[in-house]
This record gives C-alpha cells, sequence and structure tokens, in this order.
C-alpha cells in the first residue's frame, strides 16, 4: 500500500512565487490528506498531480495566518467542483478557534457547502506559547443568537499520554502531540497498525489444516481446533506481522513541549520538521518561536527518526538551482548533527515515498 | 500625471494558475489603489511589477470569496514587510461585514498590524440581491465582552444621489454605487476634479497685470483688482480646464440597481465590467447574478463610456495564446453591441493607461 506527501507550500510567514505557505498531503490508498493550507493551497493542487476532490481530513497546525489563510477558499472550490452529495465529507483537525473562523468566513462570503464538514477543536495548554501571546478563543462564539456553525469534537489533552487521539480505525492512528511556538502549535503522528503477516501454507499442511473458512480465523488472530482436538495458532502459521510506518509532520516550534514528541515520534519513517532559519541565526530563531536545521536534527537524532524533511524555510532561502546555493548550507547544518545521516530540503511539488518496513 | 489600472486577477469563481481571483490596481501619483483582493493577490502583486508596500486604499466590491480571501494575508504580509510606523496607513472600504471578518482573521491568527488600518463599511440595501441570499451583518460584534476592532465609518446610502460619497478631496472624488448580484455588490468611481487651465501669459500683459501674487490668486480661482480699479476674473486669463478622467470598476453584477450606474459611469474613460460567461450562456449567467460580453457592452453603450474592458472570466476561458480561441468570442459579443469600437479583454498582468484627456 503506498504512503507518500507532497509538499505544496515550503516557504514561512507569506506565501511568495518561489515557496507557497505552508500545505503538505499525505496520500495514502487514494485518500489525502492536507496538513495545514496556507493562502495560494488550492493553486499550488491544481498546479500538482493531486486530485483536491480526494481530501478527506484537514489537520491544522497552529493558526498564524500562513497555515490557515488558505482554507475558506480552498473548501469554497471543493464544494463548487463537486456535485452534490458526491463528495466525500471533511474532518478539519485544528486549534480551538478555527470553528468560529472558518464558520464565519463561509457564512460572510454566502458559502453553503454542498458536502458535509466537521471541525475538531483541539484545546492548547497555556504554556504553549509566551503567556502574553496566550488567547482564549473558547467564548468566541458564545451569546445568544449566534448559530453554532459545524459540527465537531472539542479534544482535550490526555494528560498520561500527553497527546490528543484524533483518529483511530483498523489500520492507524493519529494523534496529536504540544509544541512550543509563539502561538500554540501541534505536531502530528500518523502511525499504521502493524498488519498480520501472511499465511505460511507449507506449515499449515504439515499441520493438516484443511483449506477453507479455519484459513480465514488463523489469519484474523484466532486460534483454532482441529478434528483430531489439536490446537492451532496464529503464531505457528503465520509469517511475522508486518510493521507500520510512522509519519511525523510539525508544525512551527522552537521546541517541543515536553517528552511526548520523542516518545511518539520515535523511530518515524519521516519526520517533517521546520527549519525557518539557519545555524547561525539560532537565537532570532528561537526569539521567534522558530527553529533551525540544528535543533530539528536534535530532535530526529533523539528519536532516530529515519529520514528528516526540513520545510517552511524563511523566503530568502530559493530553493535549490535557483542560482543561490544558500538552501544547501541548511542541509549540511542538519547533517552535522545526525553524523552524516542524508537529510532532505523540501521543495514546492517534492513527492517523497514512504516504503512499506521489511 | 499617470493613472493606470493593472489587473492582478482576472478569474472567476476561484483562482487558477491561468487566472488568479479578482484583484486590480489602479496606480495614481505613485498611490496604488487596490480593487477587490482574492485569495493569492499578495503572490500576484509580487509577480507584477507594483509594490505592495504603496497600498493605502482598498476598495472590496463584495463579500464572496473570491473577491476578499486574499485580504487578511495581504494586511499580514504588508505588516512584515514594513518597519514599524514607515507605512502609510489603509483605508478599507466594502460592504458591512467587512470589518468584522478582518479584525477576526487578524486576532484568531495573532496579527498585529504594523500600521493603522480603517475599515468603512458600506451598507447594502436588500434590493441588491435575491431576498432569500440577504443577509443581515450589523448585528455580528454587537454584545459584551466583544472587542469592537478597527476604526471607520459606516456608510449609508445617499438616497437623492443614489450612491455612496466614499473619498472627496481636491483632486477627486470615489463614489459607490449599486449592482444587482447574488449578494450585494458595489461599483465603485474615481473622477478626477477638472484642472484649472494654465495661465495665458500674453492675455495678462495686454490686461496689464504686474507679475507676482496677483497671478496666484487668479490661478487659484480669484478675482482681481488692479490698481486702476479694472476687475480681472480668472476666465479673462485662464486657459480652459483641463477635464478630470474618470475610471469606473463594477463588481459581480447581473445588472446595475437603478440609473445611478448610468449617470455616474457617463463618457468614462475606462469601465470595467465583469463577464463571466459568453452571450449564449446569458440565462445561466443571470441566474448565477452574473453578466455576458452583450449585458456588459450594453451598459457601456448606454453611458458611452470611451473604453470597455471586461474580467472575471470563467475559468473555462483561458487567456488568449493559451491555444484556445474562446475568449476572442467574448470579446466579438461585446463589440457587436457596440458598433465596433474596441473591446479589450483582462488578463493577469495587463496594464492599461489612461491617458489625459485632451
Ligand atoms: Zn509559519
Ligand atoms: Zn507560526
Ligand atoms: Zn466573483
Ligand atoms: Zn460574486
Amino acid at each position: 500500500m503506498s504512503l507518500e506527501i507532497t509538499f505544496l507550500g515550503t516557504g514561512s510567514a507569506f506565501p511568495s512565487p518561489a515557496r507557497g505557505a505552508s500545505a503538505l498531503v499525505l496520500r495514502r490508498e487514494g485518500q489525502c490528506w492536507l496538513f495545514d493550507c496556507g493562502e495560494g493551497t488550492q493553486t499550488q493542487l491544481m498546479r500538482s498531480h493531486l486530485r483536491a476532490a480526494r481530501i478527506t481530513k484537514i489537520f491544522i497546525t497552529h493558526l498564524h495566518g500562513d497555515h490557515i489563510f488558505g482554507l475558506p477558499g480552498l473548501l469554497c472550490t471543493l464544494s463548487l467542483q463537486s456535485s452534490p452529495d458526491a463528495k466525500a465529507p471533511v474532518d478539519i483537525y485544528g486549534p480551538l478557534g478555527l470553528r468560529s473562523f472558518l464558520w464565519r468566513s463561509l457564512e460572510l462570503s454566502h458559502t453553503q457547502l454542498l458536502f458535509p464538514y466537521t471541525v475538531h477543536e483541539l484545546v492548547p495548554t497555556p504554556d504553549q506559547c509566551p503567556p502574553e501571546e496566550f488567547k482564549d478563543f473558547s467564548s468566541w462564539d458564545v451569546g445568544e443568537g449566534v448559530p453554532r456553525g459545524p459540527p465537531g469534537r472539542v479534544v482535550h489533552l490526555d494528560p498520561g499520554e500527553e497527546s490528543y487521539l484524533l483518529v483511530e480505525d483498523e489500520q492507524l492512528e493519529v494523534r496529536a502531540f504540544r509544541l512550543f511556538h509563539r502561538v500554540p502549535s501541534f505536531g502530528f503522528v500518523l502511525e499504521e497498525k502493524p498488519r498480520p503477516g501472511k499465511l505460511n501454507v507449507q506449515k499449515l499442511k504439515e499441520l493438516g489444516v484443511p483449506p477453507g473458512p479455519l484459513y480465514g480465523k488463523l489469519k484474523s488472530g484466532a486460534t483454532i481446533v482441529l478434528e483430531d482436538g489439536a490446537a492451532v495458532s496464529p503464531r505457528d502459521v503465520l509469517e511475522p506481522p508486518v510493521p507500520g510506518r510512522k509519519v511525523c509532520v510539525l508544525g512551527d516550534c522552537s521546541a517541543p513541549l515536553g517528552e511526548a514528541a520523542v516518545r511518539l515520534c520515535r523511530r518515524a519513517d519521516l519526520l517533517v520538521h521546520e527549519a525557518t532559519l539557519g545555524d547561525g541565526l539560532r537565537d532570532t530563531a528561537r526569539q521567534r518561536g522558530h527553529s533551525t536545521p540544528g535543533t530539528a536534527a536534535e530532535l530526529a537524532r533523539r528519536c532516530r527518526a529515519r529520514r528528516l524533511v526540513l520545510t517552511h524555510f524563511s523566503q530568502r532561502y530559493r530553493p535549490a538551482g535557483d542560482g543561490d546555493g544558500e538552501v544547501a548550507e541548511l542541509r549540511r547544518q542538519a547533517e552535522a548533527v545526525l553524523d552524516g545521516q542524508e537529510v532532505t530540503l523540501a521543495e514546492d511539488f517534492m513527492t517523497i515515498e514512504i516504503p512499506l518496513r521489511k
């Protein structure tokens, strides 16, 4: 089963012709999940090989404009381009305040979406940003006469896990964890569940299991009893389970909050981390709530990520091949921390496949 | 004094790589005035020869997303790129509801603009759209605990003039007038005041006016009395006044409301009018609150505009030279109504100069 991510915007602060504002798409089984939606994301989608109509989930790391200002327009266009009842519902996950913003933007522009949408809000904790920057949007739409807007859950931090469980089905889980930034920011971890190994037909024959429904029971994890009274457990006839893959997408941050990030991202197949400014500007970066390649690589090292991809570059760093080699310096800074392990610098429209684990 | 407009987005409904969402800039005396601000306008500005920092006024025709969703991001970027106190204040004019939208978008994204901005809201009348579409946003931000947002006037229709006076100084006036669309929409007329003609030095000598302060008085329109008691009026010594220019930018509409548009746009040097669909789809266009080239040209004919420019094309009409000649058909449809008078089809980044009148 293929799993890939495509960067639609890799610039920080605002979109430019060289680097769009933050957005990336994770594609799995033909479904597209969008992470962040800066202004211009819908146009970047049109320029890419992806089909916007396939978007079924949207994750927003934080409420800075370069991560959300493309969202009302994207939803409008998805609706315009879909026939009634043909577009799958869209689930949106993001910080508290997002539901009100979306609802009001659509209401003001007289937009009636032709598909259902749901906004699940993550409640940040005040220690995710400098105290003077923290805003509580929980009361924005309280009061008489204010329609409620779209449905959705309000998700609080699970204090034991230090994370927010957002999605769980038979195949995978998505959790959010907290980051420190100028405003509360989140990282998201998608983790596939291990898939049971294949049946070993040779062994089944040796043990005398007759082909048919018993195969299915074993495959689904049940122990069976043969006619002669002998028990066969799945362990006896299944190849080892195939481990799931793990992809982590972090929002803007100068650092993760607590140890959850290191735990949740452990052995990630892919870790997408911002690196707004070079290591030479580490103090400026930290002051603005941002990371450098060194900061990002340090986290990748601690969680032993298999591959680190840097993004959200200051617009001063032109894409490689654009006549300016400065961005290559960012790669070297990260690789130095990772003992030479290869680091990838994201560019708009770059697609990275995440292969199945062996 | 040069006066020119540059189209930044000429597509309808949503931005695409071929046509940006609605936006155009009128440049006069180094100042830029922006009309509409669809998503992606800030990137289109970067691609153009214009400098976003020169924007001092923004006019919004109506609240559909393809005309406003670029505005919060544009203001953020203007602020990021300006040094404190260096950027001139920005005056924004648009329908009721715009102040709340802007204020909330900036508040949610934790944006503190480094320059002052003012939002002047035009109060539409319910007959500007189908009754079931009319929404009253006047109560959105009423209530305790809701900060007031940026300052600005609330401008009501002047019933005698059937227009809204927005800007008036020694050099020009800007008025808005009402259009009929799916939601209340406006057109804007910028009209330069006539400039006094030059002093005719030959005549001044003949009449015995001594060079000096009296020249200035005559030039400014005052009658003077010479030492011998003879009166000299400005009319005697001034060349005829130079008529001002008139530029009209209409928002989306199927028709203007009442006769104000024809009166206010009379003899316009430039009339910018939408033509979303071709004449063959006139019923569809009208039903969606839009115009065709024929509709637009009819208005241009009635007000005897000197030049008609069509814009806001359905994204199905690719720019000319893009391998598809269909858009040229739109030009022919408009020219047929205007007895062959040349009509211009707008494209992104097209600049049109409006010469001084003779
Ligand atoms: Zn950012
Ligand atoms: Zn940020
Ligand atoms: Zn429009
Ligand atoms: Zn419209």
